[in-house]
């Protein structure tokens, strides 16, 4: 019995958790190894429905590169990068279009509607939902790489009031009606905006943003990222991700966290927890 | 993190039963120890607020014995029992409206409300909801004492549709618009059925229902209750909790409870473990 | 025939006061000799019924000053009185509570049921409704005795659209989850002002306001009534009334009034003539 | 004050009858004095106006003899009549919709306006509502006359719930779309009969329905009624206005009153009183 | 089969249109000789309907000259014209009111049901819709005739949402209740503000606007349509048109029409054609 | 002039038909040249718009045939067919549901959109809506191949009732979440019961269903075409489709056709006309 009372005093810690987020949209950008480690993943799932049944609203934006390069790779297609992004010449964009969409979309759906929910999948082209321009990064174009310019929260809205998970693969298509590629950390940020989110959460595989000396930094304000960013200290492949944290503070999102999803129930626990599993970047 | 996690894995366990629950109602006869201890108050109080934030509907009808009969014993009016009720003058029938409906069901709204959640009171009176005949018992008139006939679910419905937990004073009114006592279980048990709940709850001072040797019942059909009744296994002030039970069912109520309420967290268990912590009575 | 047509035009003469005020908000503060009285008392209750049933949308604000004073007698507890308040200790509270919220509103309940209408009866600490801080009069501490905040009109509006009459009883709650007394007049006043009332009538045991010679005054200006009490003509117990019509006239209620509740009807007659009963005070 | 608070009792008085027909459809024949004399033009727009302020939902039908007849000998078109009904040939069937549509159906509407509220015009062949056949009477072809087959509600629904009173001109039109002069006795009962009216108003020229001896009877049922007919003691223009009683009873109108119109606020009186003013037909 | 496919063209050519007016309100002034040719009657008819089916809110504001002078002059009644309005004397109005109303309303209602639409009647009286004070025209009084001072929506609403045709005879009335002849093209100028229409198109006799040399002119804006008039290149009958396109267009109508209503789906055309059929002026 | 009056005339034929099926929820089974031919292409996606925009509901269920062998053969994956149906083993399911959820479906979306609709692509696991059972045909195992069990309508309806034209991938789930390849004629058939749709209609690459003789039948009822079944008149891939009609006729569908999906404009042609483009079944 004791053992029982323990785990009902757990039920009640979360209780002020729940009544703060209660009705509230998360955005959560999936991938790394929470995407690819099969215990990670069925511990992401029931996170996920357990979010969507006591009250929030969460809203799945996932990448998708190992899977892809695999599939270049049987059908022979080479690829270049410039600063860690894909260049998307026109076969490569049908073959991002084609497993973003129909395989790893898909498998997070399915995902999800094992461990007891019930999810739907869109892409950034359903109802032209992420409208984009072709991106140029430093003077050098990456092809089909679309920047994201205005989300259309309609399409998520409706699966969403339906009681559907939305589970949304991060394509644009441009004004001629033509698909991007789009980094899904910028597509998370700018689907958080447009839905005006209570939390936008980017699982990574690592621990969260460190500062001098390689410290993790449980906490951080704008401001203060700006600043290790100008200083060197936020660098690589963390900059895009503090980067999309900032904009989306900027455009609202209340709070922004750079969470470790190799941790089990990493969403769970940054969202009931006080410390949290990772940075938490606020305006 | 271990133990962060070891707490996620709490939450996550609780997914099945919240599932199994979300948007039903659940019918909670609060009154005994559960009522008079400060611990256990406050443990029902985080109880009840859980099971709303997580989309269940409790609602929640109280009795009120000990705070009566010290009112009535200050005012210097004496009670007569008939088979553990109390016979209700007129006189007594003022001090127990004004206790139930002035002390215990205020003091109810208050205790949920500084667990953070929010109430609002009701007796049996309020829109005339539950409608009563004056009990005979075994040829005894008990004075004041209400036989439930109807209950009326437009008041509580009210209150539960803009957010409230309904608690709930057993008092009933007869055709004349005069007020009557009525026993808490039966009330607990018609209105559980007037709200087609999914549940019925009834907090005790004892373990549970007790077949021969006293031994704990933790699950028993109708049939098997109705038989122990005849036996004389089931005896003494339990019988009326089982008999209200089997009403309940035959009124399309799924599932009733007699639970321990002197367990911590008695109502969360009851309905987030698999064995509950009582007796479970099914149709 | 004749009497008969002469009863029809009654009813059409009530008809451009029912236009005037149709789906409006009426407070009504009741107490003294119309909540004691059995004639005014079932006077009182079909004109509520009746204003409910053409249309307009009554809610009725209780004192209970004689029960909560017969009670403590009975109880062998004394009181003590600054300026006209009763000083309320803490056992004084627990009193007032359970005769306010568990004798007089419930009689007020039954009354207006027992008239043709259905009621639901409130307390200020229902919802957390009417929220207030320990009040400071003249550098004395009154005890228990709450100033309103503010008031919360979600319970009222839930009750009432649910096409029940709500009747509160004046308690309020402080951040704390204490219950305090407060001053019927002053709970009914900022009802209104939470409700956006059209009207605000405080049913007294006088006339009206009297201007100099004691002359009654049917018709008053803030800035009059300011004048008046400034020149102490208004004077004594008047005096929180027509302050407590000032506060709701700049609460944005339209019309307030201090009304005679010693006549039959005087509630309906009010509404429905020109000169009404007693003094209106206007912004 | 005794004055006004008699007629506060008069207002009382009309409670339960407001009670019980609140929200409910009452459908008004108008024809006859009640429409031509000027004093009780006015009697009956207030009565109407008051009905609809107190929650009642009146739904006029009007007739228009007189003034069909007068521009009909302006314009030297001559009429036959069979059985009281006109035989109406083409151009006298364009004079009949001109005047019931354009002069008498414009002067009710213009007539309620005035006494407060806000009326729509309607006719028979607005959304093809009042659909009818050809209408043969004992072989002999009246023309343009026609018998009811149904009743379309939804365009007095749309005008009802948008908050006007619907007064509808007694046309009807055939599956071809020709209109049709229909009598407005048959007109109410059918339109009642599709409202699902609580009751059928039939305002009259005499003091209600005379039995043996010509004594007015206050009460029939359908039999009696029938009995009477066939006895020959209800007779001339009686006969169809009882027939159309008959109809709406047995078409599930609950009550059907044939009513004096001369006295000033018939339907008032009718409403408001025990006895009434005229005949009550139940079925 | 080509032919099939050819049509099938004209179809899909449409659908840009559709589109662009989709939900939107557009007010038709229907009058001269698309009103008295039967082809051209029938033409129009399927037109309303179309664009009802296609999704857009066409409301129907008809004129009614020959009608009313046929019947004045059988009535012997005769009228005096100033500036190109009737003098409506009260003898003229009845007529008016009962022609307008009971006649050209009536029959333009029929049309449109016998064209497969369902259309409801209504006057500018209807629920004191067309509110208007008594016309000055050059200090000439020209008697009951109507400026239209402000339009209430709601009755043409409630029959539009409820899936009828509204279709309004110009007739005003003033704050005593007293009706008024109203200029047909002011009428749907005012009528097509209130609804904040999107289009306002007049039928009329002629091309459309000309210009200088008797030319044409398929685009006109307001300010150049106010040029054309200062010079008298727009002159005579067009002026009173032309004006209350401009009034329109400052209460907020995007686009009005000056139509042939001489050609067939001369409506059609207008909203379908890129050119349209007449003269359009813009903002 | 003449030739856009001509135009009109188009439209107005058109009348009848978008008045028949006006709300109406029309499935079609797009797949064949009609999605490979860039002409035909174009054609449907502006059917579907224009379908859309003047009030009926099209639902796009679609194959994938082509595509899905092309890049089997790309990645070097064999298939072997039973009876028409790709054997699918678990390397070629993750190929069909990768090319059909994130080719083909993606296409028609944007294809949709270019032709000025909204659209948003679903596949059978979006909401778990197709569910299905492993197929046996004939005692032959086809692998990953699904039979229909039941479709839940809610995802296409959420989708179509927020403006989007619902475009579904002919993927199924059975009860343990594995995923299906489905018939695209059976999903559609399957959906089309589920929504009540009142047609089916199957773009098909050949004229329709052809009689004795090779003639071409343009109306069949259930009963003949099975009687053609069972002689073996109708034979080979015709006899799925036919049969898939058929159960959808039991399944409530109004009407279903087997359309000739080389001809532009199909779809419209087949609603818009009488005869329509191909073979009409009915019960």
């Amino acid at each position: 019995m004791k053992q029982l009372i323990d785990k009902a005093e757990v039920l009640i810690e979360a209780l002020p958790y729940i009544r703060r987020f209660y009705d509230e949209t998360i955005v959560i950008k999936y991938g790394g190894h929470a995407m690819t480690d099969a215990e990670l993943r069925a511990s992401f799932a029931v996170d996920v429905v357990l979010l969507k049944y006591i009250g929030l609203k969460p809203v799945i934006v996932h990448g998708g590169g190992p899977q892809i390069g695999r599939i270049l790779e049987r059908l022979g297609i080479e690829s270049t990068f410039v600063e860690g992004r894909r260049v998307t010449d026109d076969q490569t964009m049908d073959v991002v279009e084609m497993v973003l969409g129909g395989t790893v979309n898909r498998e997070i759906v399915a995902l999800i509607q094992r461990g007891g929910g019930r999810a739907i999948g869109l892409t950034g082209n359903d109802g032209a939902m992420i409208q984009v321009t072709r991106k140029v990064l430093g003077g050098r174009d990456l092809g089909r790489v679309g920047h994201v310019e205005r989300v259309d929260p309609a399409p998520i809205r409706a699966v969403a009031e339906a009681g559907f998970v939305p589970v949304i693969a991060p394509l644009g298509i441009d004004e001629a009606g033509l698909t991007y590629n789009v980094n899904a950390d910028e597509a998370a940020g700018a689907v958080a905006q447009a839905l005006e989110a209570r939390k936008l959460i980017l699982l990574t595989d690592v621990e969260g943003v460190k500062g001098v000396g390689g410290k993790l930094l449980s906490r951080l304000s704008a401001e203060e990222a700006r600043e290790l960013i100008a200083e060197g200290v936020i660098e690589g492949g963390m900059i895009p991700k503090v980067e999309c944290c900032l904009e989306a503070l900027e455009g609202g999102v209340e709070r922004t966290h750079v969470v470790d999803g190799r941790i089990l129930h990493a969403v769970l626990l940054e969202i009931f927890t006080d410390g949290g599993v990772g940075t938490l970047i606020t305006p």
